[in-house]
């Protein structure tokens, strides 16, 4: 694909264009979860505020999953504050990277399905284990534009620095996530849902 | 997050972005709620008709809910006119905003299934409860900008000034809509639909 | 909301990229009525071709629509590279003109459940009227946007008019298939495909 | 539709941006057919898993169509490096490329349920046929583009006719895997998973 690199080397606006797209879509689609209860099956507004109240594992499993998905744009975009080009293996790269982040719905419904229920460790671990994965190629991106020179980080080499350090902690942070399920299911959603926090704590997890 | 800094101060033009696409896909989401009447259950043209007028809750509550959520784009729109940089913070209380807004089709979707019927006084509750929490993440941005030093009012300070004070106006308003929800949920939906209205006028709720 | 009027003056950018966003997905959305049969009810190669086939009023439907919806965001695109500046109220009227278009997900269902079967003439009638609106919208826009002297049609006013002048066709094309649909709800769903192949063909209903 | 002439003449952006959304919500839905087990048929964490197993070919169809529609999405990239003018034809035909995209989710869900069970071939035939008519749709895009010299390749002409001549493969490609479905439905799925990555490779399948 050389014919990519000519525009590439311009920039890599396009490739941020339709990422930014691709994550909003399964950012809004995290709601679609949020199913309605039936109003055949609901008498009087007490049962319905149980019913909602009943369906706590989705809302849990949502807000879970936004707060992260919010944080990975964010990173994102820093990330691409930083690369100035982009060249075919990037894109592919990226694609991969796109692939882990639209399947978040989906683990995000399973772990909404049986929070509280029969199977709960099984949903816990997918949706752990998930994010090593998009994780993974977050940090492959970083790694991939460093090493093929596609990075102009001016004069802010430091914080270019410390955001992929930053970035490189969620490959063990979700492992230990993903290993906690194993133990206690519960404390790994909790646990997932702090970690979340304090990243999106401006400075949070800064390294310094 | 310092990384953010450097092309944040460029401009907020990505986050706008962002920001067009989660509200483009909630607007047009609030549609998947129209659902169409199975022709299994429906014998002629007469009974299709009757079907469709029985789901008038589903066409008020989308009705309502657009025009809300039009509005909110066009007031975001406002005013990131005056925002000329953003830091981490602005862009963590942008997508509390964001998360707020892309609850609306379930807040609407629930509206759309309990009007008219049992339940209606906790659907009415929660979904003008929720337009008050969509209130306070807009008013936290306004207030958040200002305070950081992130606007640039230049020549049109008295028109970002009003335009800020019609923001202030949701949070009394739509508390006022939820309280009279106790009373009457009917009264409260045809409200918030009069009010989204009076906002969707040019210069319908101006201050001066 | 005067606000808006500084930085609307300068252009119609984020306007545009809010209204192709609501158009992309709308007109993705079309493609969600074409249910998959299910493989429990289904014996067989043979049978699912007919199952497949059973199912042509969803792939006509869906046809006719994205069709229409391709061709209503080419009008846009053609209209915004006339209009220079944007006001309230034009902000306004888009907004109405994306509510009528994001309903159409809503007639296409509602054909493709009922083409064929028992309801046919009150689906046509609601898909081909519901047209009519979304007409109305549009030439609402070209209407409202030369009285308030947003235009800048430059060297090209008299494709601007030509442009308007094609536009203005919809209503009465829509009002006549609504009318049909009356006497044969068929020959108004085919007429509307035909409607839309004249369209889309360049300089095919071209007035000169 | 000569008045849409002018800005087009000035740039391919709006159809980019366009087109872009439009991929990058069709690529998202393909998650939707990645259905939930229902936890009230699952007795336990080992049951999950199996039942999550069982959905082995809702993943392969999810991720052999997200790995080709990406490629999909790159290659317009590439493509539109090389288009500066659109005229109103190359918008009718990207609209028509649009269509045939926009039905992927479709096939990859009719895919996903027969894939294993009786009537693969007929799905693997329909999903196998489609890409056909997208490869169809994509090389009409390169041979206009060329005709009606709307393109600038600079002084990248060899790179423009290396990517239009590996576009070109995808036509007879996507038919010889249509016709071994007729013998093999599984060969024709596997031998798509392979072409996918073989094309992902940079400079996989380049001719020299």
């Amino acid at each position: 694909m050389p014919v990519l690199r000519r525009r590439a080397i311009r920039s890599t606006e396009r490739m941020e264009a339709f990422t930014d797209g691709v994550i909003a879509i399964a950012i809004t689609l995290l709601t679609l979860d949020l199913h309605v209860p039936l109003h055949d099956a609901t008498i009087g507004d007490g049962q319905l505020w149980r019913s909602l109240l009943d369906r706590w594992p989705n809302f849990v499993a949502f807000l879970v999953s936004f707060v992260v998905v919010g944080i990975i744009w964010i990173n994102h975009h820093t990330m691409f504050a930083h690369i100035e080009r982009a060249d075919p293996t990037l894109v592919l790269i990226n694609t991969f990277f796109l692939l882990t982040v639209s399947v978040l719905p989906f683990t995000t419904a399973l772990l909404a399905e049986y929070l509280g229920h029969d199977g709960e460790r099984t949903a816990v671990l997918v949706y752990t284990g998930w994010f090593i994965l998009v994780s993974v190629a977050f940090n492959l991106l970083w790694w991939y534009s460093q090493k093929a020179g596609l990075r102009d980080d001016g004069a802010d080499e430091a914080a270019a620095k410390q955001a992929a350090k930053r970035a490189k902690l969620g490959i063990p942070v979700y492992t230990a996530l993903f290993l906690i399920a194993l133990v206690s299911p519960t404390a790994s959603v909790i646990g997932t849902g702090i970690m979340a926090l304090l990243y999106a704590l401006p400075n949070g997890l800064a390294a310094d």
